[in-house]
């Protein structure tokens, strides 16, 4: 019956069903951030009980989850695809690609980092390594533009650029807090990244 | 009756009860991020109906709003203690600082960016202006740094470095993503405000 070549009616109904709470979920996120998510509201857009809500995804940590694990799917992609024959060119891109993915999907990117667990439960460790390997992605182009550095102070290095893009672009597109152009965050980004690998001794050469 | 000299004993009551429904949300929000925080464990705690809650603070949104607005009060008056003095000395001293208090006080703070309001009313003014006000604090030195930089310049770099050490800070003290042990993590903000400094063509000097 769990055969996956054939699906038993039950299965595809179950299968259906599944796939439209997430994109609801997800919709919901999307369009007003993970604070107005309310189990209640996926249900009846789904046409089903809160309960079966729950039955399909353990709870409603459940969904959220599976949503959060699909954006850092779908950004892993985006980075993975940026052009890696220059590895300076290659900082710069994914720093761009990051801001482009942060731009068109902000609340469910905010979702990823701003979810916690209910009642302290601990995170998924799976999609924690899924998170930590999308900020790997720089560490590649910069031991190629800093061959003599140990691998400990390249993977520091990466860690801080990241978290440092990522502020930089979080905070830029804040619409609460006077919102920067994408522009201008643009260049606001090009801008960092020139000046700090300046400071490592490497010409922006762009 | 509205004198403040002397409070009606009607007026003391509401003073105490306002008090203690922030210290309750405070507290929440601290030890448990601000996802945990509802109205009704607010009102049970505090002895009160939920309706006097709203009646007090408008609605919860107003609740979330008066906490955030002494978290960000907190902070700046923390920064604004940054010795002066040294420019650059600054410059660490603030990154530092900031450090520090996230560390205390990280659901907080984190509370103060995440926060979005109910049914997409506008968030207010005066929050806003006081976060700006606190990132702005870099301004100073780096106009003293850079003496022949314009101020559209000096503006923009405060900006992108508050949001860099932000983006740093934040992630690194994520307790679910292989948080950074504090010590390490002030290493951190130090080496890339060195690297930061050096791009700009200033001598670190510390």
């Amino acid at each position: 019956m769990n055969n996956v070549q054939e699906e038993s009616p039950r299965d595809q109904k179950k299968n259906r069903r599944r796939f439209q709470i997430l994109e609801i979920a997800r919709g919901i996120i999307a369009a007003k951030g993970l604070r107005s998510l309310k189990v209640r509201d996926v249900a009846v857009a789904a046409g089903c009980s809160v309960g079966s809500v729950y039955n399909e995804f353990g709870d409603f940590d459940g969904v959220i989850l599976t949503v959060n694990r699909e954006t850092v799917q779908a950004l892993t992609v985006r980075l993975r695809g940026v052009p890696a024959e220059d590895p300076i060119r290659q900082l710069y891109g994914l720093a761009e690609t990051y801001l482009e993915f942060f731009a068109e999907h902000a609340n469910l990117l905010r979702s990823l980092f701003e979810h916690r667990m209910e009642d302290d439960r601990p995170y998924p460790d799976d999609i924690l390594q899924m998170v930590m390997d999308a900020f790997a992605l720089m560490h590649a182009p910069l031991e190629r533009v800093l061959p003599a550095a140990d691998d400990v102070k390249v993977a520091l290095l990466s860690r801080t650029l990241f978290s440092a893009v990522h502020g930089i672009i979080s905070l830029g597109l804040e619409e609460r807090m006077v919102a920067v152009p994408p522009q201008m965050l643009r260049q606001q980004v090009e801008q960092f990244i020139d000046v700090h690998l300046a400071g490592l001794g490497i010409q922006p050469a762009r």
